[in-house]
This record gives structure tokens, sequence and C-alpha cells, in this order.
């Protein structure tokens, strides 16, 4: 199973003796809460149903063969997938789609075969709280924080479900060797595919303001 | 300067006695690049000069104070964004726009003020297998890895610029309060301001199949 080989990351098993003696991917609980507070800045609810999202995954996919994942949500997901898997932004083997749904799919990228976790509305019946917080039906401050976390931990893979999925491989396949152009307005580089002018000089910019320092 | 700290982290200097004395952030670029790897899989060029301007970014910031960031490419930047500060794709303060251009910007929220940097071509002279690598001159074979490595090392922040920039505050402000609605189709909760069916089940889906197991 995949895990992060941090910079003087102790493999001891110390973290495994807490409440819990539950599992995240290669993690302990108490471990993957300490590697979110880190990369996250909060243990989130969404950052401790994703670990178990992505853990059911990892157990109903092939050993030792690698998968590209879609995250069907920008909040909070992407962290789980980024920090259990080898698949990050930057690298492009995770994509997000924002539909907001709470799903992670891992799929192989030349036959688009793999699977989709989700989190399940019709097993939440003995979960309220994490209902209650997954349909946002009560605001942050009246939410019992503790409770949502101990259903959540308590309640680990019982609340999602898994489906085999197929997607199209050219979907989100790379476009290579396209070539650089320097962009004639702002004389920076861009892909040439994009047009005559950058992006951004071509009316996207989110800039209303660009000055010298 | 914010640094992750991650799981059994050691803050032992002996990272900085490596060949080369700088530093990216709060590492050492030895200790920069085995968190590189560890999360972004190998130390990409990109990720080495992303690295480098992130710290020049920081170094042109008020310390203590928070800024969300843009990234101008998918490619790279954003892992070094991930790894250098608090900002994430999945706690939703690091944003990435499709533009293609090699450039970090980090703003304040609240005013939308801040700073850009970006690879600047005028700078590259000196950097000829930088500026070829750059501009895809070459295939990847025919690169010279090494020297190319050494020149982005050399040159550090040599062949960035900054500007100050200010964007719109509300053109990527979070929207709160939305509510859930279950989709009539896939019975999967969804954001109620996507319409009356999820945006997967309103067409964008990306799966092909859906099967139980």
């Amino acid at each position: 199973m995949f895990h992060r080989v941090l910079p003087g990351y102790s493999d001891s098993k110390s973290g495994q003796t807490g409440d819990y003696q539950m599992k995240i991917g290669y993690y302990s609980l108490d471990e993957y809460e300490k590697l979110v507070k880190s990369f996250h800045g909060s243990l989130a609810p969404g950052l401790l149903i994703g670990g178990f999202m992505v853990d059911l995954a990892q157990k109903n996919l092939p050993q030792g063969e690698f998968f590209d994942t879609i995250c069907e949500t920008s909040s909070c997901l992407p962290d789980a997938v980024q920090l259990l898997t080898p698949c990050s932004t930057g690298n492009g083997w995770m994509k997000v789609i924002d539909f907001g749904r709470f799903a992670i799919s891992f799929y192989e990228k030349k036959t688009g075969e793999g699977i989709r976790v989700f989190l399940d509305l019709d097993k939440l019946k003995n979960c309220s709280e994490v209902y209650s917080w997954f349909m946002k039906l009560k605001p942050k401050r009246e939410q019992d924080s503790n409770l949502l976390m101990n259903q959540i931990k308590e309640a680990g893979a019982e609340i999602l479900s898994i489906r085999k999925i197929r997607i199209d491989p050219a979907l989100f396949e790379k476009k290579k060797g396209g070539a650089s152009a320097v962009c004639p307005v702002c004389k920076e580089a861009y892909p040439a595919g994009h047009g005559d002018k950058c992006r951004n000089c071509a009316g996207e910019s989110p800039y209303l303001e660009v000055a010298e320092m």
C-alpha cells in the first residue's frame, strides 16, 4: 500500500495504541490525523471520511498497480487523495471535477476501468450528526463536533458504497508535445495551442492591476 | 515562515550540509528535494523552480499574515505551493487557473492585494538548458538533466521576476451556505444551486459505465 515517505518519518507503530486500532492506508488514525493537520490545516470531517474512502478503494484495487484519481468535489477530498496516494494536483494524476458529490474514483489510465467510492446517504440512518453535517442542515456553530467525529470514526467504511466504473481513457489524457510561444502582450511563455495571445492577455485575466515593485 | 510539521519530521539541520547552502522556505535544498520526491514522485525541474518562486514570494510578503494563492498552470507549481505554504487544493486556499503561464500569485483575501512571481524569459540568457526546457525546444530524451538542474540551482531566484498585483476579492470568494439537495437520478447529495439534478446526471458525467460490484 502506498505511503508517503516523508522526511524523518518514523515507521514506529506507536501511533496505533490510541482509542481506535483502525488504520487509514498505511497510517494509524493518530498518524493520519497529524498528517492531515499539517497538510490541510485541521482535521475536517471531510478529510476523515475521505481517508476511509481512499482506504476502502485501495483495499478493492489490485496491489502494485497504479491508478489515476478523480475527486467529484474540490472540498476536502483532494487532500485525502494527495496524502494517501501518489496522485497530486501538480503531477496531474488527480483531477477535480466540480460536481459537489462526495465521491472519489480510481481508474487505470489505459483502460479507463476502476472503482468509485462515495458517501452513501442510505447508510447514514444511524449517524444523525454525520447526516446533518453532510446535508448542511445546521449552521457550523450548532454542530456537535465531537459527536460528528466519533460517529465518523465508529462508522469507518460502513457509510460508504463502492461501484465499478469505466471512463473514456481519452477524457483526461495529457496532451503532450504542445509547443510554447511567447505572448506578444505580456512577453511570457504560454502554450501555443491557446491562440495568438495567452489566455490572460486574451481577456481572462484575474488581475485588476499588475505593477512594478 | 510556514513549514509543514510532518509526522516525525526532524528539525535537525543536517540537510544543510550539501553542495548548496541555499534554502527553500524553511527547508534546506536536500530536505526540500526529499519532500518533493515523496509528494510529487520526482524532483521535476518545475518543482525546483517552483520552490524558489514560493521562497521569493514569502521573502517579499509580510511575515505572519496569511495569503491565498493562484497557480497559473496546473503543472508542477501547485505542488510547490502545497508543500511550502498552508494552501492546498482541498482547503481551497490554492486556486489553479489553466493559463499555462509559469507564475504564482499570493493575495490577501479581503483586499485582493498581493504579489505575482514568474519565470522571466528575459533572465534566461545565461541558462540555455533552462530556456530550452521551458520553451520545449528539445524532446525530453535530448535534455541534459544534470545541467538543467544545476543551472536552476545556481540561478535560484535570479531567473524570476516579481510584480505587485491586485485581484477582485470577489473573484474566488467561497460561496457559503448553499443548501444540499438529493439528486432524483443518482440519489446522491449535491449542491442545490447546481440545478434540479446533479451535474453528473445533468449530462456532464465522465463515466461510461457505473455498475454494482
